[in-house]
Order: structure tokens, then C-alpha cells, then sequence
């Protein structure tokens, strides 16, 4: 068996370089998959393609369209998401995609601080697994592969 | 015709009563539906019913499952959700609600402050109509019944 | 708004009863549907309807055919599911539809007394809310209704 | 061809191994996944992972998250469900699954001793198949491969 | 509740008369719709619509489209299906009725005489309820409303 | 019974006005409903919600969000869809509101010139009904009612 | 690409050996599936497996429950139905089958000789594409892969 | 990762040459698959396979079946759509296209030359992404596997 895992969550720190040394070390057969991580091509990648924008409201529904699409072929080919959130930024597309993930029936780990766990309450009980760490998720993706 | 909204957002101001207002105004054949505005009780509505909990977050665990049972029952009898963000609060749960709206098929209209424009650009691409006050929202509504 | 809730479980007790007075007593706008309460019809149907059977697991099967299609019929028209497990019986019909019912999208309430938490751990964590009580789980319902 | 087969059921004897032999004697093309089936182990994954939990209750909770997360990301890879009921234990969890196989469009060979046949009519009328031995269940999976 | 039933089957006999008349007598909650049954017209619908065609299968295939989309318009607002197979006739619209009736989840009880069990045999399996008479039948309908 | 129908097509000429006049001679139970028809306001609806918008791609996208969510809404509450094509116009937005209705699962008549057969050879493929009048279209309505 | 077909139809002659003939012929990068065509065995099936049962009726239900797991899987697994119509035997197993694959989005072709195009026209209309012969089916294959 | 992509538009012009070499330049892994490309031999497919029509509109419908039935086919295998709109043609299948693939979920990129953004506001609208050359649709694709 070998899974496919979305990982949904801010692209400034570099998280999912962590969750791929500890899969790599448990060697559990995974493929992972996410969000363009490159902050500023992210942003700019509308204009980037498309040209110049009128005004900064259309240029940023030009990039979001393109980071949607991206996430959306890829969420496809996903068995599973790992979602992480954190004190930082707004991290709505994190809470966006991991809707979108549990409406489709996508399960989803999700990993926050525990003084987040208020906030996070209602989407934390929607999702399948909450933990508190990387360690932690990928404890729980080693469990589906025993 | 008749609409069946549910008002996805912040409980902490009256926001839905001016909804509720307006749409009485433009007499739009419309119910709403939302999540339940005593904030207070939406914390506690775990411990309400089920007693005491051993710490906070099994208590919000317990108020989050009777919270997101009542969203979802009523989501699944409306035929369109409006959503505001603001500036205060998360909003986690706001997010949480358009997408999954979203995945499953149902429209729905955002309402954002203009410059808040950027950390919503994914979701509000993905959401059918984004306004910025809740007269422009009607107005949208309006045009459904025209 | 007006709720058609499917009450799952044993039919050898008067609970449904309690939750129609206690629904009654809170002024909740529920219609309540479920199985054939009468225990002998429920087993008998088959023959009743098909005449005598070879052998009684033929004449099991008669009888659950007719069961599964009125449950399929009535789960299909309801809004929410009250699931009550006890002590007694085996209660697997229960489990079935709690489990039909949630992977059909609908959303379930389960009852059970607290010392039957552990052999019921993972349908209690599929299911939306768990609750001991009929009680407990009214209070659930008249919260969608506030 | 080649199936996967969910073997849902009991952990506490070693069917699935009987049916493992018995699949690679009849050279049937076959992976089979499963619950955990350590025991213990599926009892206390849930501390395992997120630490000594409040009461045992929530530890339930914690490791039925962990244990339905598996189960569902297996059950998704899964052509076809076979699931064993016996005298022994609650088995709540072997009727979750194979109704949410059923209800999710999969397949599903339900095992059982003959005097069971009472309390299980419902299920195994639901279900395609209902047999009595492990042997019946992978002639039915060999007639497949036919 | 009051359940519509759209009755499939030849258009020959009067069967859906009988039917009609037994649900009144049991005072049965039933609306029932279901193929044109004037069977000339039935045949002869695409021409009168659409004009003369040039040969008798296009003519065919004019008549079945409008027949296949009141089928489809009526089938989508039923909560059940009764089909009746019987000696005459080819019957393949009866089985693809009640196949694409069960496929979409829609229940089927299915009526045959006992000596046409070997050529219905996986379609009876199919379908929930197989009757040999339209007394039996709504002896089952009138069951779900009890 | 009572149909709701959607009418997909031009906004130019009044031919849905002709349709439902010929519902009404016919005495059809139905309620139509469809895009907006005043041409000006489809087109301006974007900025005259939303205001002046820097371009005129970025107007007719504000305006096809607001107009797309209209039919979704529609759409969602027909039972059927009727659908016009015409010598002018491009007719892109019908061509897209009656594949999205076929792939929903919804029935659609579709009415077109017969020297349009070839072009919309495929569209006419898969539409349920092709005629080639809207009194056509309204007698094969009429047909469903019989 | 590679396209899994499904064999619809009698198992009397051998037609599904010349579907296979042809396709190696054409050089088409099919896998051909179906169900079991050793008629005395498919009859058989249930009791071979579950031993001696009461009656015919019984024996049948026994007999087809496996049928029909065995077509379910192998259907699933399938991109594309061929189903052959000929004038000896009842075939409402191919109507069943036909009718289930289209529901599901599966596509299908209907061989049939021409003076059948009657009692098959409304199942003719709802298939994909209908032809005469086994040549023309895989001429409709190849064009696939065209 | 690799994708198969669905070429949907016009069959006049060389343009899926086009997209294919520059995946192969960009070293995208993808497989392109589409409508068949000989203008003749789509129109002709019909009575190529089934022998002369009695007329155009039913040689029309003969080849749009098996067109239609190719479609289905290759669109269900694919992960992402890209179709082309121009000055030239109906286009009423592209249209077609691109929205059967929506509704079912699949994303689409849509190429349109600036000038044709008004009577393509709606299905651009409706596309994840709009753009004006199959250079920046590549670049699209390339975006994703970044």
C-alpha cells in the first residue's frame, strides 16, 4: 500500500520538510503532495501568467485561481491530509481546505498548538485525528500502515 | 419561491439582524438559519447538557459535536449560505462552514471588508459572489427573486 | 422548520414513547418514524405477508426484507437519527443503521448508558453527539430548534 | 485482477490468518487489510500517541479517532468487505462497517454461525452474501476470479 | 407522510387499477404515477410530436426518448417502487426500471408468479421485497405505514 | 403533481413569455423560472451591485458571478429543463446550462431549428427530448402530466 | 491506455469468445470480464457453496446473491458494458445490468439484432450507442482508441 | 504524478500539437487525450460503423452517439480538462465539454482570445481558470507539478 497526503497549512516555515525526514526515517510509503511553497510565486503567480492586473483585488483572484485549481487536482489524487495550523496568519485556506477534504470524505489529521484548541474546536471535532505535533500525525499515519 | 439562508459567521455582533431587516425591507420570501448567537452558550452547551467535563478541551470537544450537529442539520434544509468575515476573531469556523457549503454543492455569497481581500483571495474565488456589505449581499438575494 | 427523526433501537421497551412525551412537553415541531415497535409482527411479517416459509432462517429472511425496506423508506424521509443502545439484546440492527445513516450524510444523536463506552468507543466517535439520556439527547434536539 | 479485500471483525483470534492461508492455497490474487489487530494495542493508541488522557472515556475517544481514521482510509482501497460474526463480544464495530461498506456502494460477505442467524436477519439481508464458514467465503471470492 | 410509488410494468392489463383500488380500501397515504399506459399512444407519442419519421426505428426512438424522460420526471419524485412481472411480453423496460430504481436508491418491491422465480432470480435478489401478488405488495406498503 | 422548470436560452426575443401562455392554455401545474431577461441588467448587475469595476473583463466577470449563482439557485429547485437554441448568438450560457443540468441528473427538452441538427448534433445526443417548436416542447410536457 | 469491458448478456453460445477474437484481432488494450458463462454452475453456485437448500426459490436466492457479488465487483471495476440482446431467453439479467451501469455513469453498447429494436427501444434510447453486431461494438471500441 | 489531460475544442486547427510539444518541451508528464481530430471521420463515424442513415439528422444522431460514447470514455480517465475557445465555429460541444467536466468536478482551464470574454463570462466564470494562449495554459499545467 503506498498513500498519497495532502498537506494543508501555512507555507512561510518549513514544516513539511520535517514531516518528510520523520516519514522517510519510520519509512513509511508515502507520497506528499500541497500548496505551492514558495510564498511570493504563490502571490504572484496570476500575474505571472497572466500579466499585469488592474488593481491588487483582480490580481489576487488571478493567483487564486490558479493555487485552486492546483489544490484541487491534487487534493484528488490524496488518500489522506495532514493539516497543520499555528499562532501565525490568518490560515483560512488551511480551515478551507480541510472542509473541502471532510465534505468530500477525505480523512484529515489535524495538528495545532493545544492553546488553539478553542478556536479550532468545531473543525477539530470534524476532523479525524487531532494531534499536536508532527511526531504525533505521523504516529498516526505508521498505525494505518501496521 | 422561497429561500432557506443560513448567516455562516461571527456571533458576537448583530450582523444577522440587520440581514434579517433588510431582507424584510426588499421583502425577500426568505428564513434564516445560523448557528446559535448566545455566545455564551454555544461555549457551554457541552457541559449544559452532558454535565461537567474534566478539562477545557474535552469540554469544547463536547460543545463543538452538539454545535456542529445543529450547523449541519440546518445547513442541509438551506439553499444558499451567506458568510461574513471580519476583522476580529478567527473565524475558523466561518471558513470551515463556505467550504463545506461549497463542496457540497450549495452557493453561497461572502461578505468581506475590502481589505481583507488577500487572506481570503482561495476562499473567495471559490465562493459564487464576493460583496462587501450586507446591503450588497441582499441585493444579490434580491436579483435571485427578480 | 419542522425535523422527521428516525429512532433506532431495541423495540422491547416503551422508550420512543418517552422521547415523543418529552418532545411534546419541550413544544418541539419532530415527527417522529422508526421500526415496527410490535415484536412478534416485526418477526412474523415475512410468513404474514408470504405465507409459510421452508425453514426459519427462510422465514428470518422473509421478515427482514420487508423490515430493511420500511427502514430504508422512513431513514430516507428523516432528518436526524436518536439511536438508544441498553444491556440487553444484541443490538446489531442498531449499529446498522447508525451506520447507514452516517455514511449517508445524516446526522446521528446515540444514547448509551456511560459503562457501555468502551465496546461502543468507535460508533460513538462516527456519531455526531453521544449522550446518556433521553433526556439529554431532547435537549440536543431543542437546541437545533432555539 | 487483483482484489483488496477488508477483513472486518473480531481481533482477539486469528481468523484472519486462516483466511490469508486459505487465499494463498487457492492462489486467489488478493491483499487483504484489516483493523488492528492487536489488541492492546488498539486499545491504547490513543495515550500512545497523545499521552495519558482524563478519564477512560476520553482515552476511548482518543483511540477510536485513531482506530476509525485507519479503518476508513483502508475500507476506501477496499474492492470487497468480509466480515466474521461470532458468539463471543459486542461486535458493534463488525455491523458499523459492513453497513457503511454497504451503504458506500462495496460489497461485503458476511460470516456467521447458523443459530445467529435471528438476531443478524437485518444485516445479512442487507449484505450480498451470507455464509457460515471461512472456507464458503473464499469459495465465493475464488468464484469471482472465475 | 404520504408516499408517492411509481408502478412499473406492462401497460397491457389494469393492474394499476387494482392497486389503486386496494390502497384506497386500506386507506393508504399513496399518490401513483408511472408509464403512459395507453399503449398505443405510448408507441405512437414521437410521431405525434415530432411528425412522420423515416423508418420504424427512428420512430421507435423518437417515442422512447419522451417515454424515457417521463419516466425519469416521475421516478425522481417517488419514494418507492412496485414492478410487475408477469407471462407476457418482453418486459425490459420493467427490469431497467427497477434496475436504475435501485441503483439511484429507490426501494423496489417486485411482483411475480412463483414460476418466473428462476429467470428473475438475481433481480429478485436486487430488490428488496419480491411479492407473488399486488395484495401482498400493499400489505408491504401498508406495513411501512403502520 | 406540480413541475418546476427552468427555461435556458436567449434573453432577447420573448419566447419564454410564449411558453408560459401555452402552459397555461394546456393547463400545465407549472412554475417556470430562469436567467434574468432584461438584457441590460445581466450585463450590468456586477457593477450596479458591486460598483465601477477597472475594466470591462473584470465588470463581466463581477456580473457572470452574480448571474451564475442566480441559475445555480434556479437550476437546484427545477424538476426539468427547457432549453432554446436559436440562429443568433453565440449561446454558450445555454449550451453550459443544459449540460450541467444532464450531468446533475436533470432532464432537459431541447428546442433548436432543424437546420441547427448538425452543430448541435451532440448536445442533442445527450439532451433527453429534441424538438423543434416550443409548442413541441410543451406537448411533450403535457405528455409527463397525462 | 487500457479499458476494462464488461460482458453483458447470455451465457449459452459463445459470443464473448469472439468479442475477445476481435479485439486481439484489432489490437485494442482490453481486459474482457463478465460473468460466469458455465450455465450449470451459475445455477449451482449457491448450493455448491452452502449446501442442500429447502426449494428451488431458496436455492435460486442462494444461487443469485453470488451472481450478483460477482457482477458488482467485476462491474466496478469495469470503463466501459457491452451487452449483447438475442431472441432466446428472458435476458432481464442484461436489462438489470445495462440499466445498473448507466445509472452508475457507466457506458454502454447494446448489440441487438434489428428486428428487435422495438421491445428495446426505451432501453436502446438510454444506452450510449446501439448496433447490430459484434463487429460493429468493437468497430466502436476501436474508435475509442482511435 | 501524472496527468491525463482532456483536450476539449475545436478538430479543424493543429492546436493539440501544439499543447503536446510544449508539455514535452516543459517535460510535463502528462497524456493527452481528446475528441477525435479527423473533422470527416467524426461526422461519418455513424454510418461508417452502421451503415447508410435515411437521412442527415439521423446520420447526425448515429455519429454524436458513438462521439458522445468516446467522450465519456476518455473524460472519466482524465484528471484535468483544457479547452479552447475561438473566433471560428459553433463550439456548442466545447461548451458542452467544459461543463459536463465541472459538474462532475473535474477542473477545467479555458483558452479564449481577450476579445471573447463577454459572451464567455459565464463559462469562464464557472472555469477554475481563464487564459488567452496555450502558452500560459502550460504554464498552468506546469504550475501544478511544481
Amino acid at each position: 500500500m503506498k498513500l498519497t497526503i495532502y498537506l494543508a497549512g501555512e507555507i512561510h516555515s518549513n514544516w513539511r520538510g520535517k514531516v518528510k525526514a520523520l516519514a522517510e526515517e519510520k519509512d513509511l510509503s508515502c507520497t506528499f503532495v500541497g500548496p505551492q511553497e514558495n510564498h511570493g510565486r504563490s502571490d504572484e503567480i496570476g500575474e505571472m501568467i497572466l500579466g499585469s492586473q488592474p488593481n491588487s483585488i483582480v490580481k489576487d483572484e488571478a493567483a487564486s485561481r490558479i493555487n485552486n485549481l492546483r489544490t484541487q487536482v491534487l487534493m484528488e489524487q490524496s488518500n489522506l491530509v495532514i493539516a497543520l495550523f499555528g499562532d501565525e496568519y490568518k490560515q483560512w485556506n488551511t480551515a478551507m481546505d480541510v472542509s473541502a477534504a471532510l465534505t468530500a470524505g477525505k480523512p484529515v489529521i489535524l495538528i495545532r498548538p493545544e492553546h488553539l484548541h478553542h478556536p479550532l474546536k468545531e473543525l477539530s471535532n470534524k476532523a479525524n485525528v487531532t494531534v499536536e505535533t508532527i511526531e504525533q500525525a505521523l504516529s498516526v499515519v505508521h498505525y494505518i500502515f501496521e
